[in-house]
């Protein structure tokens, strides 16, 4: 069988020739991290993620959590493959060495991340939360804060959580009531529920950090009353010893559809009045500490749902080149049964699968790539240009990605028929797990709204034109390739069609209309989102042809003549049909706003 | 709460406001089903529905089935629910009333059917199998097969299966390997293993009467060499008592995705020489028999995938009026949140559900008239027409409709946010169980190819230009109505377009072009779907447009003018996109064709 989890050639092909990644290194920063550096992390996060994390995907998923008393176990699997993610220090890939963390570009790290949550992602999420904990503490943390906690967070020796979400307090986190009341040693009692917590329990770690979203008493209603408390499950002594359980009481775990290796819990803080925190960052102003990790949250959240449609696409590609059904369309009556990968309705499903993850990955990485290029460089309107398309693409890359993602894993059940049904294969497990990451980390609503009502008049539309110019770089660069001139037509003309699309609804915005501008958001993430993987597979395409140019080894050639084949592929069968849901959305029809409530239904 | 299952002012509407079906009662056959009857029967269906099967749906799939030495337990509360269904006599609700049927219309038996499965499916593949197994007996079996096995079946005193798939034996049923071997005594031995067969064994039933596919020894390769046979579970002696064991041992059960009440067996006939079959209509016919039930059962397949999707936005709908989460968007600072219903995004995902689901509703019922009036027609050219667009209907009412379906049961679980994905609710469970209707009974890339291959070219193309003759009379219907010509404008240019397409498709099909044109299969399958969903919903347009013009009452009036509402948003909305698909079939893309094998990966 060929690979599974990652295709290692895509991966490389990204992160050296798409985009140049080993540059970084000429950078102090990142003076470590050559080619050589590079693959070398990679491959390790390869191996471990097939030899360590894959072989558990299934046994996890049926073993799942328990819930006892209090007390949370994760699948038996989960603890060794835990020590070995901790030995191989993988927590903290690009966090500060100072603390526990690897210092490596984004990047690598989405590459190695790519392997990780493609062998099992239910397992990764323990770790994407203690990372995200720890990346708060370091953030917004007192030295005192980091001292006590953030080692311990980075090198995994304890766990991490976020506590958001109560029961009516989910997309409109600024209805939660959990309450914070100062102490007079400083500290904050708090008292609360909190629900949908992963890792909010477990038994992997002798100590969790909570941070928690709490209201201190007599802040203001909505989100600018909201304040960000650490609070640990067994209080941490000064002098980093462990004390006393904290009142932090895991009261159940959700059952659902997927992700059955992450308990999905409910807190119970200071039910019997002994939970304490420390202000983490200032008060009232812990939605902007959530905002600033958000866009690290959300990316991640995309790659853990094309992570499982990638993977989905590899196993597809195995069944596809071995199963044995029917003869060929065109061979005589009589003819024996061919691998159904020779059969077109097979081909096309393999084709729009590869094409879609393999223009999420790069959307991904190019992300990342952002972030480590605003992080090297030392011209401040550089880097806010960075962060501005960073900014921009976030809901694209967490909201496209996942609802994509979601349709490759379901073409994945269906290249294996009805073996895909079962638990025999992970196809259907790709596809349960892969339906929270339309959810949470914000419902992919609230991303669509996020690029219409935030992202799109971003520095008055400054960041989405500096995104649309990095496009046409693209484009300009297709059309000195004649074979690639029909397709950058193409995408040019679909970029002309999103930006007058763009520019009516920011024209809707800012009047009566804004409601129907609203109502046409999510179609909005979706024709930004087709164009970019329009954009993304062209520059790949672009990037192939200068290689065949150099006459490369034979294997190399037929993995480049893919790459201008699926743009083809993908720029003529997708971007006109986008151009088609532009004008739809130009057209601004408001049905679903003026449907009476009751036509709805009785 | 308002309705669960399926909207029952909708299914009224179907049934007597759009298609009329009392008119039916006109003709002999049909005498005793008048409207009273009609919603007498549909009432009955709605209520066993809504109290004894809906309440068991989780805990059914909690629960599953249970293997245990050949034997197979289905979850408890199915006995109960057999009994009343039995009792109720809704096992074979259109067939002859000489062997247990109740002769009713198709039609409403889809109604029925449309309560039964949104409640319930799992539940229901016991039920529709035995219906499935009992038609085979009923249209090919002698005399003698009929009284031996026909009223138990029909009454559900005994089950039924259906004994297609084999490994190797998918898709590609003419690969089966099942033996047959003639006895003295005119019966066969049969020696073969079967897998993914539903309701194979169970424990509702004293006995299961098999049709089984296999090949009689020396019979040709391929679909021309299959016959089909009648195994019984317990050999059936000739005075109508149940004899030996027969030798037919179920050999496990598949773990899956969904469906859990329902168990997918794995069978094994004659491991022990000691299994017998009986010819069921005549020998190498077995293929030809199974195509004329295919319609049958992926109608019913159709309205499996629907009605999960009709369950789903009733669910959404509900939830979506009692959620609070989130000021209304154009609200001040601070105003307090209201239902989520108010919200633009949610408000476009309910009207995304409840048009296809309600459109799928129109379209699957409008099959079962067509049978209808099939059946009251004394003219052979009127039958002809009606099962030549039935025919061209049946992969649209199986492949496009669950395709759309999982689609929408999956906007069902977004509504819900992180709730959506707990089993607290039932959105979870009824993506799950959808999703195997996208696969069994002909994996919807069969449907695609069907619809293409087979269907298109019908009587020269008759049968789809007939299907093209009916959209035009609600066309020119609609024309009357100022408020729907543009509708109906934006419905002829799409079915002009599908009219094209279709010709060049049929073009390519007689060309070297074939394989090209197969590789648009699925893509043409949408097409043709959106344009008859766009159909259906100008239809009800129409309808509702006339009973408005009758000063109905103020409930009625939102139900009409949300008919209204729903054909415009759905016809301005999806077909403009549908037709830029279309333009994208006619060009012929053949990249997935041209893609070398080794181009999609290492």
């Amino acid at each position: 069988m060929a690979q599974t989890v990652a295709d290692r050639r895509d991966v490389d092909f990204v992160l050296h020739e798409q985009l140049d990644v080993q540059q970084l290194s000429e950078h102090d920063t990142f003076g470590e991290f050559n080619k050589k550096t590079i693959d070398l992390i990679v491959s390790e996060a390869r191996n471990l993620a097939r030899k360590e994390l894959l072989p558990y995907l299934r046994e996890a998923d049926e073993e799942g959590c328990t819930f006892d008393n209090g007390k949370v176990l994760v699948p038996k699997a989960f603890h060794r493959a835990y020590d070995l993610f901790r030995k191989g220090e993988w927590i903290a890939m690009c966090d500060d060495p100072r603390w526990g963390g690897q210092g490596m570009p984004a990047t690598v790290a989405l590459a190695a991340n790519n392997y990780f949550n493609g062998a099992n992602f239910p397992f990764m999420l323990h770790n994407i939360l203690i990372h995200g904990a720890g990346k708060l503490v370091e953030r917004f943390g007192t030295d005192k804060q980091k001292n006590l906690y953030l080692k311990n967070m980075y090198t995994g020796k304890w766990g991490g959580s976020m506590l958001l979400t109560e029961p009516d307090a989910g997309s409109d986190v600024g209805a939660l009531t959990t309450r914070a009341v100062k102490n007079d040693d400083g500290t904050y009692s708090i008292f609360g529920n909190k629900i949908f917590i992963s890792s909010g329990e477990n038994d992997l770690v002798e100590n969790i950090i909570h941070p928690v979203l709490a209201r201190i008493e007599g802040a203001p209603a909505g989100t600018a009353g909201i304040s960000l408390f650490l609070v640990p499950k067994f209080w941490v002594n000064d002098d980093g010893t462990m004390g006393d359980f904290n009142d932090v009481i895991c009261t159940g775990i959700e059952e659902k559809m997927g992700i059955h290796g992450s308990p999905t819990c409910s807190m119970a803080l200071g039910g019997k009045g002994g939970c304490r925190g420390t202000l983490l960052g200032a008060e009232n102003k812990g939605m902007r500490a959530m905002f600033v990790m958000m866009n690290e949250a959300r990316l991640h959240v995309g790659m853990q749902g094309f992570a499982c449609a990638g993977a989905s696409y590899l196993n597809a590609l195995n069944y596809a080149r071995e199963r044995i059904q029917g003869p060929a369309l065109t061979a005589p009556k009589g003819a024996p049964g061919v691998p159904i990968i020779q059969h077109p309705d097979i081909r096309r499903i393999l084709l729009t699968m590869k094409t879609f993850s393999e223009g999420m990955r790069s959307l991904l990485f190019y992300v990342g790539f952002l972030e480590d290029l605003m992080t090297v460089s030392s011209n401040d309107a550089d880097k806010a240009r960075y962060q501005g398309i960073i900014d921009v693409l976030i809901p694209v890359a967490k909201g496209y990605v996942t609802d994509r993602a979601f349709d490759m894993c379901s073409l994945g059940v269906q290249v294996f028929g009805g073996y895909g049904f079962t638990k025999e294969y992970p196809q259907e497990q790709l596809l349960r797990d892969c339906k929270i990451t339309q959810i949470y980390e914000g419902t992919n609503g609230i991303q669509a709204m996020d690029l219409l009502g935030r992202k799109l008049g971003l520095n008055n539309g400054g960041a989405f034109m500096d995104l649309v110019a990095e496009v046409e770089k693209t484009i300009a660069a297709a059309k000195k390739e004649s074979l690639l001139t029909p397709l950058s037509d193409i995408l040019e003309t679909t970029l002309h069609h999103l930006k007058e699309t763009a520019g009516k609804l920011a024209g809707d915005l800012g009047s009566d209309n804004i409601l129907a501008a609203f109502a046409h958001a999510h179609p909005f993430l979706d024709v930004t989102g087709d164009t970019l993987m329009g954009w993304m597979l062209l520059w790949r395409a672009v990037t192939a042809r200068q290689k065949l140019a150099d006459k490369p080894q034979k294997k190399d050639v037929a993995f480049y003549q893919g790459q201008v084949m699926g743009a083809r592929f993908f720029i003529t069968t997708v971007l006109p049909v986008a151009q088609a849901k532009m004008a739809v959305i130009q057209t601004g029809d408001a049905s679903a706003l003026e449907m009476a409530e009751a036509s709805f239904g009785s």
